[in-house]
């Protein structure tokens, strides 16, 4: 109970008064009287009602700090920014919804339920979660492959042509998105409540980068069909830009492939339609800019998005735009609530895998985002909670016809930079879109798709500023930018799910290629100190005569350990392998010489032994020259050249951990380097290594404990015959 | 062209003549008088001359060792290891060409020509290169799949029964497999002329060791059936234990689906057959451990295998046993050589990766052995140099009806006991397998396959062995004994190639969840020394009044940075969130307190001006308190707690790279412990991580240069007011 408290308790939570908090304290914490056992069932009847309180408030944030929300300070601030990002859900929602290949009141739908409910559950003052350009596209990709509109063609009465009876396609695209949406939430709240929060770490920045403008490319080549006037076909699945064979394209979806498309069909671009979305275009982006210029002097930005859709529903009700030019519009939006529906588990096999994907990638912006104010604001988002959050919203907004959410970075910052200061915001937000869905909705009937295009297209400008990434990666981190490219590549060709996977993957084995090619040097003490650099790099750091101080720039494991092996004997400066192999060759030859000479003198001591008929003295003299083990014949004994340094320390302060493998390279070194009568001593083993080491059979009677020191200094002074206090204080805990 | 000699002239190599080795470096390093610009022609020539010769060693080995080959000392040892080889070679190719799916005969061509070409290629000096299991039921799962028997039925004359027919399965067969030779020989030479043979290193011991251990499981589930008499139909594919659904069993294939199926067919069993193999394993058996234990004492091990071969073949011929019991029998094995034949390139793409993961299994089995003996007998195999032996000798087989090879553990320890010293030892074993194709091969038509099965399963002896390595595993290193059972598992379920994959994939993600898990530690001052060691783990280590010394055991990079920070404030022992929400907190009140208090006093001052109507004085004032930058609120002025220590040094020492999101989470934490009043320093940099800080923009006018130290003393007698004669003489060169 006290750890639950504890969680309960996290720092960085909103708690500005003392009082309430002291209160909640004393419930949880109060010791009960331990003695007095008439008390125990109270005691536990209370302990257990804290629990349940505790877990409340860990798991319904909102319980914790509406108590103590300052309504006069925060309160106008809300309510403006509240209006300012309702009035941005409208025209995003709407837009966005076409974007994940729905009919539009389901993006109101979407900005409605899942910001009503992160309002309860989330721990981030200033993220306005619902529709997200990445996530609709994600989603639109889904719906395009598994309900494509060919499948619901009709003849039109009578004739031989054919069109698509959407009203059946969007109920069963619904039905499938409501589904993808459940699974996301699950999937979320899953992981926030095995505390998996971390698996985002694995989405770097580069990659989460290199991800959303892939994204972003996607969703914009989604859209020209709308800015042009032009129906494509819809395609969807990994593909290829290479391969688009007759037989492939059915499964093949690439923007390229759609984009080819779009090209192709140019000549039969309906020009009302692009003079639409280019009005449109123009004027939102002017309007933005000018938001942007004059953000310090507006009290709100001014919300060009509303008033374009406003002026060109109004102008396309009044002209009829639809009939007359054959722009195409919105449609009809049902007015009012929709009970829920529970959603349909057939999907769920086909889904599951796209659904995880949305679940992390939705996340991954969410915290990201939350994180970037949390910082800025001085409090903290609480990263498992705010998967939980998200995943709630996610799934009972499935129950009504919502697809998945996440955050929006636009109207973030809007949220942020319009006084708003806690969730509150967001729900006043969910309310004005209520209103919306209730009585306003419908009257978008008659409002042009190439506007909603529009919108979605000018909300990428921040997406398509992150291929400045590109020089900025190149100048600071190459790798990095490998990362950023792979991503981007990978996403763009293999589309927004394998993509992602094939991402991570590559993210993961950079840090494989990272150690795999590390840096070797050669350290030499820094004159009048107890440092050791690198020789090459460092002019004052000079080589202890006749010590070899090596060190891997990285930690050493199967992968890259025969490197380090090689690059020791190479840095020593002398031939090591050769000079073992001669020195074995010179050894046979001494050895046969030996038998040789034995023979004669046994050969010789039998004709004396014939001569003397004494055999005690051959025994005694065969004793003496094969029992003793006479000492090994030394390199100068043998006539080889010995290396000019008598040890070498191995510096393991970079190693990280140990594997059988590297324990077993290790252990030739020791011999290798033995046989040329050089020691090998090793220092700055961290105490977990040495366990390893230790556990993994490393030690024997020839490599002991003692060829371990603390420090390079350490060793060198054992080396050089003076005392090491270093090792003295801590060998025997070593 | 030096550089070239370089490379030919690797160290380790065999010279044992010194003469002929200054020839060759005269030749090559000879440095041509530089001025005379007559005899550049001359020098251009002699130099590319010794170019292509230098060229011409390295990739011919022999031409360099067989020279100088020490014919009194090695000739009498290499030739009684060669026939022993040799008479192994005979029933293991039979047997391993069984196993392979393949006529007989192809065991025997693949015994004499990779072998033979092996001489003039390899550099390992003890490797027996052949038929081995491993690679041999790789095959075998291959030509099962894709040339089935099924393919072959024929109605037989007039009835309804259907026979396979063997002559054209087994040309089928042989096409195949002549394909995935060739390819598997390009791939490697290929990897050996790029320098790739590092490719190795990715497979593990314990990866390796879990590999061959589940193929053995592979190899003795298919000789079943052999040994009971029974036929099942061929499996194939990656398969899943759990799923046998109808339609499923077509595409997969399983050591367990077989095992069920010819579990089921036990009753079937042909008892003459069961007992056949099971007296062959009995004898054998028995031999090969009297020849183990009495190794010392027999000049060459009892050729058990090829004296069970005959002596049953004998049997089989004298009492007819394959039509009166029933017992299947090797069949025809033509005499003679065939003509080379171009392999079908029709099957290129679908076996390119069966035959990558046999290249790199076979080179990886090869290259472990040979670095075992080199090690040894004290020399050296060029890695590079066998792979392109090895390559060459399948490529060139693969063109003669043989399949992959690798090395044989068993043969290979018979040449080295039996006295082998060189090449030598196999070319000569080849021949005795070359005289066997050309006249003995034919007797062995009744030879009962039960006998192959059995000298197959005993063979694996060794391998199963290495289910030993699960407990030595157990108490040396965890973390290898998982990829060790999830290669074993994964290579059982998903069968060989898909296995391989899989398991390499789990061993580099290892290095991952290794570093995801790191040990944090603050560390102290060792008593009277410069040496900083945890001070949970040693009780002579103590803190540094007012100094927090903390170091990650792993690298940082974005999977773990966060992480790290967590760590950093956790340990440092107080709530740095906490304590800087509190500040901002703070600071706000204060601010609008001044604020308030300012307003009055504009108001006072307003009131007073009004009564004195002198402006300046106003202007004045207003300038002192907004214009002058008051110092920064500090904590104690503030209210609020101090930490009690004043400064974090971050020992870098295990740091081997940093990338772009953990540089963004170290200026972080720079700036949350600057907030709190805490200087924050880096120690032990290394210089690459350095630059990489430099790079990514890690320095500002906050964090500068100053901040890093070259060691921790360095920094703690810097903090403590002392000079560090360290930073002193490198702070110039960082």
């Amino acid at each position: 109970m006290a750890a639950e408290m504890v969680l309960s308790r996290r720092p960085g939570q909103p708690h500005s008064e003392v009082l309430s908090e002291a209160d909640l304290e004393e419930l949880g914490q109060r010791k009960p009287p331990s003695k007095t056992s008439t008390r125990d069932y109270l005691r536990k009847a209370r302990c257990s009602a804290s629990t349940a309180k505790s877990l409340l408030f860990r798991f319904i944030p909102v319980l914790r700090w509406l108590p103590r929300y300052p309504v006069k300070d925060w309160l106008l601030g809300d309510i403006a920014s509240g209006f300012s990002v309702g009035i941005m859900h409208l025209p995003q929602g709407l837009a966005y919804a076409l974007l994940a290949g729905l009919p539009p009141v389901t993006g109101l739908y979407s900005s409605f339920y899942p910001v009503f409910l992160y309002f309860f559950f989330g721990t981030s003052r200033h993220n306005s979660v619902g529709p997200f350009a990445v996530i609709s596209v994600m989603i639109g990709s889904l719906t395009d492959s598994l309900v494509p509109s060919d499948d619901f063609l009709e003849f039109v009465n009578g004739t031989n042509v054919t069109v698509v009876n959407e009203a059946q396609r969007d109920a069963a695209r619904v039905e499938l998105v409501a589904t993808i949406t459940v699974l996301t939430g699950i999937f979320q709240v899953a992981l926030g409540l095995l505390q998996f929060g971390f698996v985002v770490t694995y989405l770097s920045d580069p990659l989460v980068r290199g991800y959303t403008t892939a994204a972003s490319v996607h969703v914009l080549i989604s859209q020209l069909k709308n800015v042009f006037g032009v129906s494509v076909g819809e395609h969807s699945g990994p593909l290829s830009l290479f391969v688009v064979s007759e037989g492939l394209t059915d499964t093949l979806e690439s923007p390229d492939v759609t984009f080819i498309e779009i090209c192709k069909k140019l000549p039969e671009t309906n020009v009302g339609t692009l003079v639409t979305a280019i009005i449109a275009m123009v004027a939102i982006f002017i309007v933005k800019e000018l938001n942007h210029k004059f953000s310090a002097k507006l009290p709100m930005p001014i919300p060009i998005e509303l008033i374009t859709i406003i002026i060109s529903t109004g102008i396309s009700y009044g002209v009829n735009l639809n009939s007359k030019f054959g722009i195409s519009v919105v449609g009809n939006i049902p007015s009012g609530m929709k009970p829920p529906v529970v959603p349909n588990t057939r999907y769920f096999g086909q889904v599951v895998g796209n659904a995880f994907a949305i679940a992390v990638v939705g996340y991954a912006i969410c915290i990201s985002l939350g994180k970037i104010f949390a910082l800025k604001h001085g409090y903290k988002v609480d990263s498992n909670q705010e998967l939980i959050a998200l995943g709630l919203s996610n799934f009972l907004g499935g129950f009504f016809q919502c697809f998945a959410i996440s955050c929006s970075m636009s109207r973030s910052l809007v949220q942020e930079s319009t006084g708003g200061n806690s969730q509150v915001a967001g729900v006043i937000s969910s309310l004005v879109i209520l209103v919306t869905i209730l009585k306003i909705g419908e009257l978008f009937h008659d409002l042009p798709k190439a506007i909603l295009s529009a919108i979605i297209i000018i909300n990428l400008k921040g997406m398509f500023k992150q291929f400045t990434d590109f020089r900025t990666l190149w100048k600071s981190n190459r790798v990095d930018l490998m990362i950023w490219v792979v991503t981007f590549v990978a996403t763009l060709l293999l589309n927004l799910d394998i993509g992602l996977g094939a991402s991570v993957a590559f993210a993961l084995l950079t840090v494989i290629f990272r150690t795999q090619l590390p840096h070797y040097s050669i350290l030499g003490r820094v004159t009048d100190t107890d440092v050791y650099k690198d020789v090459a790099e460092y002019e004052k750091a000079q080589e202890v005569p006749g010590i070899k101080i090596f060190r891997s720039s990285s930690t050493i494991y199967f992968a890259n350990v025969e490197m380090y092996s090689d690059a020791l004997k190479k840095k020593s400066g002398i031939n090591v392998d050769r000079l073992i192999e001669k020195k074995k060759k010179a050894l046979k030859k001494l050895k046969k010489q030996q038998k040789k000479a034995q023979k004669e003198k046994a050969k010789r001591k039998k004709d004396t032994d014939a001569e003397c008929n004494g055999p005690g003295v051959a025994v005694i003299e065969l004793s003496g020259e094969e029992g003793g083990t006479p000492p090994e014949p030394t390199l100068r004994s043998l006539g080889l050249p010995q290396p000019n340094f008598h040890a070498v320390i191995l510096d393991f302060s970079p190693v990280n951990f140990v594997d059988t493998v590297s324990i077993k390279i290790l252990k030739n070194i020791f011999k290798d380097f033995h046989e040329i009568e050089v020691d090998v001593f090793v220092a700055s083993c961290p105490a977990s290594v040495f366990a390893q080491l230790e556990r993994g059979n490393f030690f024997s009677s020839t490599i002991t404990k003692h060829c371990f020191f603390p420090s390079v200094n350490d060793a060198v002074l054992h080396l050089n015959g003076r005392t090491c206090p270093a090792s003295e204080n801590l060998s025997t805990k070593m």
